[in-house]
């Protein structure tokens, strides 16, 4: 079953209009929300973002985070759902084309689960990335529809074999093409500071709660490529990828070119939190 | 009618999958082509474009340009439509959410037209504008359905009573958010070079063969927000607004505040054209 508008139908009944915003301009926003022993992690904190996003697009959410919230759950019993994810989607709706807001479009919520194990093999053994340029727009603060970018950048990824992509803006690096980046360097965490350059994740924000808890200092500041193969450690974060260690970047071996302590010990705390 | 695939179908028949790569990623591409009496203008213009951002995002398109623009001809001749335009896109079809792309997606190809008369009012009073910083993604070549970025410039317009948005980074005009601007200065046509900064307008290129015969002067480098206050005239390009004078800009007059006698001059050659 699907959550489509408030109501549970069947996947294949569930129609998008050619002319729906979200099919033409990518006019709409969306969550991946995870689900651990059929619990909604960290619920109120995507709905919270899912309403931001909305607000920052101008797009009238039809429901109050309550009752979606308790849409999401019901998709999650109902399907039986006990590890995987919830995606969660809003677009402005159907109506002619045109650039600007419809007057008269009704927004198309769509809730759907999927099975999924979390990554073992990521968090254990780490993952291998490449370096590109970060040419997504201005407002990545934004969880929109407008993906293509990030899609792009995962893209090269995979065809070199490797897991993502750290992006960069004029040398920058701002975040992956679907995680954000961390650094460990003389005992001190570093991130780009979350502001409209990155998507500000779910996890990077646990992650800066347990460095807090775990007296790991934290400095929110940008960071150049160079300093990725200088750094003792590194990770992405993200709602599926959770703390994943990066072992590699564009074929050559970062940190010890294995998970670091630092890591190791926000891996442990996060397990905890789940 | 509409075109979905390679077939004519009714219009309710079209339905998009929830997980078409279109809808969660704006991973497509798309044309608005024009209709004057009945036939195509600069069909092979916009098929070569179409062709162009595909192969820019690597999506295969499934069909021939020679067998696209047949289906579209027929589209047209199906409808009966006299004079409006052919709305085109393809979409890299529905797949199991994931960033990258699938190894089996069949894309979507979806065109149908809509009834349009001429923007007479535009083309003879000319239009009112704001400025926006442009913060679109760095491929503003590709003809993609990434567009909440123009989305939200040309809504921004709209709520301060105007038509069209003139954007730019860190001072320096791009184009308009669904057109291409120029300037006039001393006799002199001017507007931004095509690259990755800027959509590559059929129409643009159309203004730009008309200065040629007309010996119109022009120079492809991009200009200052002041420089529009300073021109003699300004206007802007696109399919559906064809060469439309700008007279007002953030609610101020721009050059005589009326069309200029350059831009009437490329208006009536445009108008031998169609």
């Amino acid at each position: 079953m699907i959550l489509w508008h408030d109501t549970l139908i069947a996947r294949e009944r569930a129609q998008v209009d050619i002319e729906d915003r979200g099919y033409q301009f990518g006019d709409g926003i969306y969550e991946v929300i995870r689900v651990y022993g059929g619990k909604i992690f960290c619920l109120s904190e995507h709905l919270d973002r899912f309403e931001r996003s909305a607000r920052e697009i101008k797009l009238d959410l039809p429901y109050s985070l309550e009752r979606l919230g308790s849409l999401l759950e019901d998709l999650v019993r109902q399907n039986q759902l006990t590890d995987g994810t919830v995606y969660l989607q809003a677009s402005r709706g159907a109506a002619p084309r045109n650039h600007p807001f419809p007057e008269k479009a009704v927004p198309v919520i769509v809730a759907y689960t999927k099975e999924a194990p979390r990554p073992m093999s990521y968090l254990q053994d780490g993952i291998h990335t490449i370096t590109q340029e970060d040419i997504r727009w201005l407002r990545c603060d934004i969880k929109s529809l407008n993906l293509l970018g990030a899609v792009l950048a995962k893209q090269a990824a995979v065809e070199r074999g490797c897991q993502e992509s750290i992006l960069h803006r004029d040398g920058r690096v701002t975040e992956g093409s679907s995680t954000n980046v961390f650094i460990v360097k003389d005992g001190e965490l570093r991130t780009h500071p979350a502001n409209n350059l990155i998507l500000h994740g779910i996890t990077r924000a646990v992650v800066l709660e347990l460095a807090q808890e775990l007296a790991i200092p934290v400095k929110e500041t940008p960071f150049f490529v160079e300093e990725l193969f200088r750094a003792d450690e590194i990770f992405v974060t993200s709602t599926t990828m959770e703390i994943a260690p990066v072992v590699s970047i564009d074929g050559r071996k970062t940190g010890s070119g294995h998970p670091g302590p630092v890591t190791r010990r926000l891996q442990e705390a996060f397990e905890k939190r789940i």
